[in-house]
């Protein structure tokens, strides 16, 4: 989740001023209802050291009524604690109704610090994750809220802001050394980070990741991220109350712009990325015959290779498969196109059609388009309920997983093209009789929904960039670019998997 | 969930005709429902070699129009099963909507044969039950029903079925060399049996277990249950259809007689056993000097014991808990009375208050009625919902797992006596002036929902009867024995876990 995500995000002091001064009374307001409705609330910090938890939680803090809420700092366990089971603490912390419990880290702890020190075993780890799903999947099931922030900053901007604490006696102490050896070591504990954001992203209790390079930028979106949750569980038991059926989750609120504060880096790519023609025809050419080469030895090692590709209409799609595939032998691979589903697949679980074709050991599956449009065009055009692709994140994630430990290389590409490359596209499509087949009248309205589909987009990337089935973004506005990118990505993801399975022979 | 069950348990044909005549037209119209509501069914059978899986499934489709299910024999993988992930060939035989697929062992093949022949690896094995309970919670989310059912005999019945069916060469292939091993070493194949249903059985996918000892009991559990899981589904959806809130899960049938079909082994409890005065003074004598003993070290080597306590009202808890605690250390163990919850109580969790109050290490708590409250009084006084109190059994053995990592030893006392017992002790309590405070209207209220109480208790002592945190039924008719029982029962857990832990000092 830490793997496609923009840490220059920033917002202007102006824009800032405005929106606090809209938000922090209608947080406020929501407190309230909360209170009213006997809303219990959790909201958890956790992120790198020097992120700024402490300020945001004074930040938030700062609209709320002081009387109905409890900050708890989570340090190592005290005596008392080690004494017994490492969620006691946290149980006998949870809220009563209507009152709000903000930690500042929290159960996550032990997953985190604790590990890096190695003070939580292997054994341990591996039950903590299942004890910490449990917990806040037994409390959100008894109608707690839970707010999970991950405030994030990268290794320099760390290093910058423990050097400048250091600077003055005042703050010094309060860089530790562990501190400094987990920003030395800043990579081994963010692929810890990462392992614990993936296995603890649920529905019911998912993760928002906190861009906190910028002060502002990170206020607003935890803000937005606390309203967000609060009115969509305000507006469920209200629902509920009022006996209307099902909880309305699916509501956007006035209050968060979410096109402001969108966590991918998708729109920091760099699209004016291209090649030469001749660039082009000598990277081609080597990477279909290197493809060539590793297909045999996929083969021989029977290892299966899962590929999707998913991105804008007229992204080019098409164009990169067919250079990928130009010289696979063609019975070792297959292309399964996946269009709305019929009756049969419609009479299934949507996941069915794709596990049909899941490919045989040695074998390649490419699909042109994929389950990802569970969260895409079926969130958007309301072909499923809220509850059923906010479930899906983590039924994707599951099924990928399993393809992986049954052995599968799976990657995922996103083809990414500005508004007006596709409009050219489209228009060039309707203007050359030989590709009038492949614009459609959908392919317009599709247009209309961009910030909605942008938005889908960024949620999908965050929720679903996993270490072992990752999304490579393909910056797309030069076809010569995006076909070599695929095709090289590809060639990584085999050569990386066949160095590690040698490594073992 | 297979300490407790009795598998004496038998029908005689009379019954069991009755019940097939009705039972038998009641599924096919069920079935038919199901078709016109588009509710896909997967039935699961999975137990012990010889325990009948094969007759059982011919009884169920009797009834059932051929042209609506589909039967799949699950044996070892083919070959071009083993060329992909082990859960695809089970995605691509679910159900499509409206129809029946029943499985001849399943998906928890890995698990148990397959495990038990070695194919499986460890971490294979811990995948394959992350794997299982996502499949399973993914299809249950979607709407599928899954109705799994494990089919018991013990080791000499399944000897005894081996024996008969090699006798004639017509039917010696059906036993294989796995068979016969499994029989040999059955204890260390139940052994893996009790860990899978431990750690599948869900609410949304819950096992019923089933006394295959006689094949008509066996053939009414297995309708009874496929019944009554249809009909809830069934239930559900029109509900949800008629858009009137919440499902109905838990309206019981006309069909499902629980009581002639109960699990466990309560009923079939020794109640005459008992001690005489100076047995038991000797023997109580002896056995608080050890505990005595035993505290000490269990504080030094800081263990923490919890131990609840139920049973029905008047059944002796408070006496054996007094015998229990006589030469205790009062410093290092706490009795915890289990009332009604209290505001603030109410205004949590409602396993708030027991993690409240979870011993330090080395500490012993006794909880004298305790969290199994919400699957016995909530439950059948209706003050939580179906949906909770079935969520309950999972989320209790979450928390008992928690406390056994933590390193406790966990032990739960059903303390049983019989109807006349009761009434006798509470007619005594009237009488005696000392002893009136003991005896509400309550008392006399609750003694009325016996047969109630009795269902609720089954269940839970099947469910929640695990190999860390076991249940103990107490024989209580004679308090002697009943506390004598307690008492070393006791002593056995400590002494059991000091000389695992000793082994590795």
């Amino acid at each position: 989740m830490l793997e496609q995500i923009d840490l220059t995000r920033k917002m202007d002091k102006e824009e800032y001023r405005r929106k606090m001064d809209e938000m922090t009374p209608h947080l406020a307001r929501l407190q309230r209802e909360c209170k009213e409705l006997g809303i219990p609330v959790m909201i958890v910090f956790e992120g790198f050291g020097a992120a700024g938890k402490g300020v945001q939680i004074g930040k938030l803090i700062s609209a709320l009524d002081p009387r109905g809420f409890h900050v708890h700092a989570i340090n190592g366990e005290s005596p008392e604690e080690q004494m017994r089971p490492f969620l006691w603490r946290f149980w006998i912390k949870t809220p009563a109704k209507g009152r709000i419990a903000i930690f500042d880290r929290s159960w996550y702890r032990r997953v985190l610090v604790d590990r890096f020190d190695g003070l939580t075993s292997d054994q341990e780890l591996s039950y903590a994750y299942e004890e910490i799903n449990s917990f806040e999947r037994q409390l959100t099931d008894d109608g707690y809220v839970i707010i999970k922030l991950f405030l994030c900053i990268d290794k320099k901007e760390q290093k910058k802001r423990f050097h400048k604490l250091m600077e003055s006696k005042s703050s010094a102490w309060r860089v530790s050394e562990g501190d400094l050896k987990r920003n030395k070591e800043y990579n081994r504990y963010k692929e810890m980070n990462e392992e614990m954001l993936q296995k603890t992203d649920s529905d019911y209790a998912p993760w928002t990741i906190v861009e906190a390079t910028q002060r502002e930028f990170a206020t607003v979106k935890i803000y937005s991220a606390v309203i967000r949750c609060l009115e969509a569980k305000i507006q469920q038991v209200r629902n509920r109350k009022e006996d209307t059926g099902r909880p309305g989750a699916g509501t956007e609120s006035q209050w968060t712009d979410e096109s402001t504060l969108k966590t991918s880096s998708l729109n920091s790519v760099d699209l004016t990325l291209s090649y030469t023609k001749e660039e082009y025809k000598e990277k081609l050419d080597r990477l279909q015959n290197r493809i060539q080469e590793l297909h045999g030895e996929l083969y021989r090692r029977r290892i299966p290779v899962i590929l999707g590709f998913e991105g804008w209409d007229a992204g080019g799609k098409g164009g990169a498969i067919k250079r990928l595939t130009a010289k696979m032998d063609p019975r070792g691979y297959q292309v399964n196109p996946t269009a709305s589903p019929n009756d049969l697949e419609r009479a299934h679980h949507y996941l069915w059609r794709f596990w049909n074709n899941v490919p045989k050991k040695g074998h390649i599956a490419i699909f042109d388009r994929t389950w990802y449009g569970r969260v895409m065009v079926e969130r958007i055009e309301g072909f499923c309920t809220t509850e059923e692709w906010q479930r899906a994140y983590r039924e994707m994630n599951d099924m990928e997983a399993n393809w992986v430990h049954s052995g599968a290389i799976v990657r995922k590409f996103w083809l990414q093209i500005d508004k007006d490359e596709q409009e050219r596209r489209f228009r060039e499509r309707m203007e050359n009789p030989d590709k009038q087949w492949k614009i459609t009248d959908e392919d317009w309205r599709n247009r209309e929904k961009w910030d909605q589909y942008e938005q889908a987009v960024d949620e999908m990337l965050v929720r679903t960039s996993t270490t072992y089935a990752p999304w490579i973004i393909v910056e797309g506005n030069s076809k010569y670019y995006a076909r070599i990118k695929v095709l090289q990505s590809v060639v990584d993801a085999i050569e990386e998997r066949l160095k590690e399975d040698k490594s073992k022979d």
